[in-house]
């Protein structure tokens, strides 16, 4: 598998590619499964699950396909009454800001995510041999955030003051946070992914010594209670230039880098240890001119070619986050082969 | 002026201080003072607008006041139609994204901010001398992409997509953005500003290279035109530690640095070449907890203690971005007179 090749420092058969949140919106073919079904009730839906995943492998050609699913899932799965309302994002019931709230926790029992796990095994049937199938989860900080703030925030304002203000109920809430996340992982390993993406969405929100002291120990757990799986395992996270190493250092493969550095640069700040997975800019797919498609293309290629040249394993090409919902579907066809005849 | 001393390196007679956003809705005496009143409508009223810019000053003893007024004053006082929508922000009636929008770009005359001139007057006449007056305006990338985008974005795609696929229409526009940028600053300037402060808070949506390429020449043109007044030039934006350099490049005294980013950090990343002004996380001042934020003051001082000692010319105490909206007014208080006594 190319992707796996890369990612563990051989030498790939091809340059390996994929978009985050590449099955979604820009899908026609997505668009009409989805129509009348609710966001969150998709996810549960395990043939449902392996079309959504399929479709931009079969379109695209791209060399991996990524579960279909978000990173509330398991909260659900867990117990956590929350939704995904479309145009908001998660919006969490009863959102966890006390002792009790964290104390009130559900644990994730997998058999609870029997339909995403049943869809993992029909992806498997049905993925070509040589590509790779990513599962994934969030990482307690995010999922943390959203849990706290009961939806998706700018400022991350009471996550930032529990943390702050009272880090012992921050640390028992973020390992109750990361119990669920490790379940939710080894449950997908235990169905057979190839790899594993780790999103760290919001981190980017906080300075190196914020995410040092009160996330990277419970990320770096999340991490360890997976090596044992021997598949790549990839972190990313928006905006995270200055959290680079940190987010290397929580026991990677692969670091993702969005569009803000270079990936030689990125490549140089974590001193070449893992594998580099990015950056084309997703707003490059919108601006619906084939010469700059390929001159920003042939860049990232350039930077990932210059980062393997002073010692990085490996580059995963991919955005520097994810596909954006009105991007033309043909616009990504057309960038799969550009970076494939490169 | 401790201020004025601190951007100029000169010795300041005590460490300078002041808040963005610090008029506004953590101060009871302004909302009290908008209540039944739009907020446009506000920046338009002169006795209304020397008023709530002095609240903070009184309150707080902060060592500058900052114009109470948004970015958009400007484009408003040109002519085009918009609002600031309460919990939503800035909204243009017509987007400008053709050619034949921008050549219908208005000019700014002057005598449409009148207002403004005016409260520059009352506040002068009612501020200590050893107090500074920060006049500002909003950068032409940040105008720029509420005028294209038509609100407020989390993505910013359609303004990097005329970036990207159309440059001589994005440049053009942005000349005249910054056209009227400069007149607005001017018009601060002859009023009787003591500095200014340029905001393009939104300028960390966009790599080094977009920013240096399609951003920057229009930013040093605003610095230029208004650097005959000898005032200090504080340039600042949200998440932008890859753009430090090329925000300094445009020709400034400051440059502000959100909390993402140690000051001392910050300050080697410019080459110590300008004043730095930052960075304590606002979400410090929400926490509701005296030691924490003692602890984080005390970080941030002494980072620009080191900063200062490496060669910087000066530091001026800010947070990373403004003051939240549910900030306790006490806590504003306690951290001013806490950074003054250190």
């Amino acid at each position: 598998m190319p992707l796996i090749a890369a990612a563990t420092g051989a030498t790939p058969s091809r340059r390996p590619v994929w978009f985050m949140r590449q099955a979604g919106r820009s899908l026609p073919e997505y668009r009409e499964i989805r129509a009348g079904r609710g966001m969150l009730e998709s996810c549960f839906e395990a043939e449902l699950v392996a079309e959504i995943t399929m479709q931009p492998v079969r379109r695209h050609d791209t060399d991996a396909a990524i579960l279909f699913s978000d990173i509330v899932v398991p909260l659900r799965a867990a117990g956590i009454d929350l939704d995904i309302v479309a145009g908001t994002g998660p919006v969490i019931a009863s959102p966890i800001r006390t002792a009790a709230d964290v104390a009130g926790m559900p644990r994730l029992d997998p058999s609870s995510v029997g339909a995403v796990t049943s869809a993992i095994g029909m992806i498997i049937d049905e993925l070509p041999d040589e590509k790779a199938l990513i599962g994934f989860a969030g990482a307690p900080f995010t999922l943390a955030s959203y849990l706290i703030e009961g939806g998706p925030s700018r400022t991350y304002e009471r996550t930032k003051a529990m943390m702050l203000a009272e880090p012992d109920l921050w640390h028992s809430f973020m390992g109750r946070i990361a119990d669920i996340t490790i379940a939710f992982l080894r449950a997908q390993l235990d169905a057979g992914v190839d790899a594993l993406q780790l999103f760290d969405s919001w981190a980017g929100a906080l300075s190196k010594a914020q995410y040092d002291e009160y996330v990277a120990p419970h990320s770096a757990r999340v991490m360890a209670e997976v090596a044992e799986y021997g598949v790549p395992r990839i972190h990313f996270g928006v905006g995270t230039g200055e959290l680079l190493n940190s987010m290397t250092d929580v026991g990677v493969e692969v670091i993702g880098v969005d569009w803000r550095i270079p990936l030689d640069e990125a490549a140089d700040r974590v001193g070449h240890r893992v594998a580099i997975q990015g950056n084309l800019d997703p707003t490059v797919l919108l601006a619906g001119d084939d010469a700059v498609l390929e001159r920003e293309i042939d860049k990232v290629v350039a930077a990932g070619e210059r980062a393997i040249a002073a010692g990085t394993p490996g580059h995963i090409f991919n955005l520097g986050h994810g596909v954006m919902p009105n991007t033309d579907a043909g616009a990504v066809t057309r960038a799969v082969e550009l970076i494939h005849a490169l």
